[in-house]
């Protein structure tokens, strides 16, 4: 068994549960070291059993090894949950609370009939995740490579007149020839005034000279993601665009600064939302400066106001300020941080701004 | 208010409920006619409330319009979904169970303070959205269009040596230029012994002379989904593959034949099963027969040995059966139906097979 999995038979130990049953795919995607879809995983101190349908079997028989016994159910996957639960006397099982919906938390509940208890638990392997290992590490910062070379690529061919559609296309097949399992998320290519718009759907306007062009985009590399974002312009830039860009990017530099482990995350929320109030946008940051990113795209910790936990090695997360003027524009730079014990290296600082 | 939220009423209404929280995007997205992310609708008799995040304000005010009032909140969201059901006085909110996690809804219920009631439903919206409408199968047959074309460009330009990857990362980029919003999911091109596995992801696999390489793809258009499969062959084909892509393609049209309104669902999945159980490839035909497509790629309804309901006019769903060996190949062949009042219409029928 892989020591993620021991690690979280500790956990279990620790809180009294004999149970765990697993239902993130991310989680089960980080417990058993493949890409997991469509599966649940009963995680416990008797043996750990992972459940899947049909169109799943043959590769999952391939990937779990030694780390879980294979349950292969077609329709009626709570039912057989609760089966082998029962089987495994198990008692007390855990179970996450912020993923499973309600009718699931019902029906294995029914299935108990009384004879195993649902403990509803968050955080026992999101909390491990938030600390990257060497070799997490190194996925992560191939997927930045992958993105910052799709960056450069569509620098040279972007050309007024090309729909924000046709820039998300180029992106995204060009980090697949890099060897991208596909992009880390929708791509986000918002032209002129569609920039204001924080998460703006690519469509069919074309990009114009001296427009702003906000491009948000990562790459998936086998499971993890990298997340960045720029804003490229053709032609003249307008003399409030260009002062915008500037305060969004000593804000992100002021951020970056104060990063480092032990360091609260809301500290550095604020050293960024500050700079840009004090220089008259105080309103126009509508969101957090940043999220972590590894296995999901937007995963522990959250560098919001409202987290009050300090930095730790190993973490990283991306630090986004943005100032959006809707109707007009939009600017955010984002980077990528990975936490060191000295303080932190933004890898994708290579990447021009 | 648009007819779709003043069916949702009248549902209420029959159910004994005055609030009724929606929580998946997809239906959230219908009932508002916009591509809603990261949202949540109350929708009462006693007005509608659509809640979300500053990063989409702006762009919720736009496609509100009437139908819905916009709460901007930026974290606590229960906190003030339940203001608002406490100042409504609305007094039983159903909740969709399959897809709100049980923290939200437990959340929720301690904000009530005993003052409203969460019941859980399922099918409100589901169900409506089953058959679809004009406008909806306009923007499907589109889809399919935009597959259509994808893949007559990939044949063309398929050869061997090209990696796995590289050709998803061609039809998603051609799609995009045709107007699609992206993939519909995520493209699965599995070359040789790759295609044993229905849900392949695509790697860095080069595609060799002779080996059947498996398309399963789908664009988005507008929110709606399309989805088909198709297996390609450069150079020879070998005896066997084309022994078990016949049998495949058979049972698929004995399938279609079988439908039209008042079939039962479960019927049409016997057809093809029984079929290719006569050939001899009984267990080889691992998943349901086919699935519901529209604003989600899988949704109701699910054309399964387990479904005894009947075919109903205007719904659109896939007919995919599939043979795998594993360790050798797999075929799947895929394609949509829109079901009419006499029968139904192969809205893929023009892509070769």
């Amino acid at each position: 068994m892989n020591s993620r999995l021991r690690n979280a038979h500790c956990q279990l130990r620790e809180r009294n549960l004999d149970g765990f049953l697993v239902s993130l795919p991310a989680n089960i995607s980080y417990l058993t070291d493949a890409s997991s879809r469509d599966s649940y995983l009963l995680v416990s101190l008797k043996g750990n059993v992972y459940f899947t349908d049909s169109r799943y079997t043959e590769e999952a028989g391939a990937f779990l090894k030694g780390n879980a016994r294979l349950k292969e159910c077609n329709g009626f996957v709570f039912g057989r949950i609760a089966e082998e639960i029962l089987k495994l006397k198990i008692k007390n099982v855990g179970f996450e609370e912020r993923c499973l919906p309600f009718a699931e938390f019902a029906s294995l509940n029914d299935f108990s009939r009384g004879k195993f208890k649902l403990i509803p638990v968050h955080g026992i392997v999101e909390d491990k995740r938030q600390v990257k290992d060497q070799g997490e590490i190194l996925k992560i910062k191939k997927a930045v490579r992958i993105a910052a070379s799709a960056l450069r690529h569509i620098k040279k061919s972007l050309v007024c007149g090309m729909k924000e559609l046709e820039v998300a296309a180029e992106i995204e097949r060009f980090m697949r020839y890099q060897g991208a399992r596909g992009a880390a998320f929708e791509t986000i290519v918002a032209a002129g005034a569609n920039s204001s718009q924080p998460h703006h759907i690519p469509g069919s306007k074309r990009i114009r000279s001296g427009e702003p062009v906000l491009i948000d985009f990562g790459a998936d590399y086998q499971g993890y993601k990298s997340d960045l974002t720029r804003v490229l312009f053709l032609g003249k830039i307008n003399v409030l665009v260009r002062k915008v860009y500037d305060i969004v990017l000593k804000a992100q530099e002021l951020a970056i600064k104060r990063i480092g482990p032990g360091a609260e995350m809301a500290e550095i929320d604020r050293v960024a939302r500050e700079y840009i109030a004090s220089k008259g946008y105080g309103g126009c940051f509508t969101h957090n400066l940043g999220h972590g990113s590894g296995l999901e795209i937007h995963e522990a910790p959250y560098i919001s106001g409202r987290e009050s936990s300090a930095i730790r090695p190993g973490m990283v997360f991306t630090v986004e300020p943005g100032i959006y003027l809707p109707g007009k524009f939009g600017i955010r730079i984002e980077d990528m941080v990975l936490i060191t014990n000295k303080g932190c290296e933004v890898i994708s600082g290579s990447i021009d701004k």
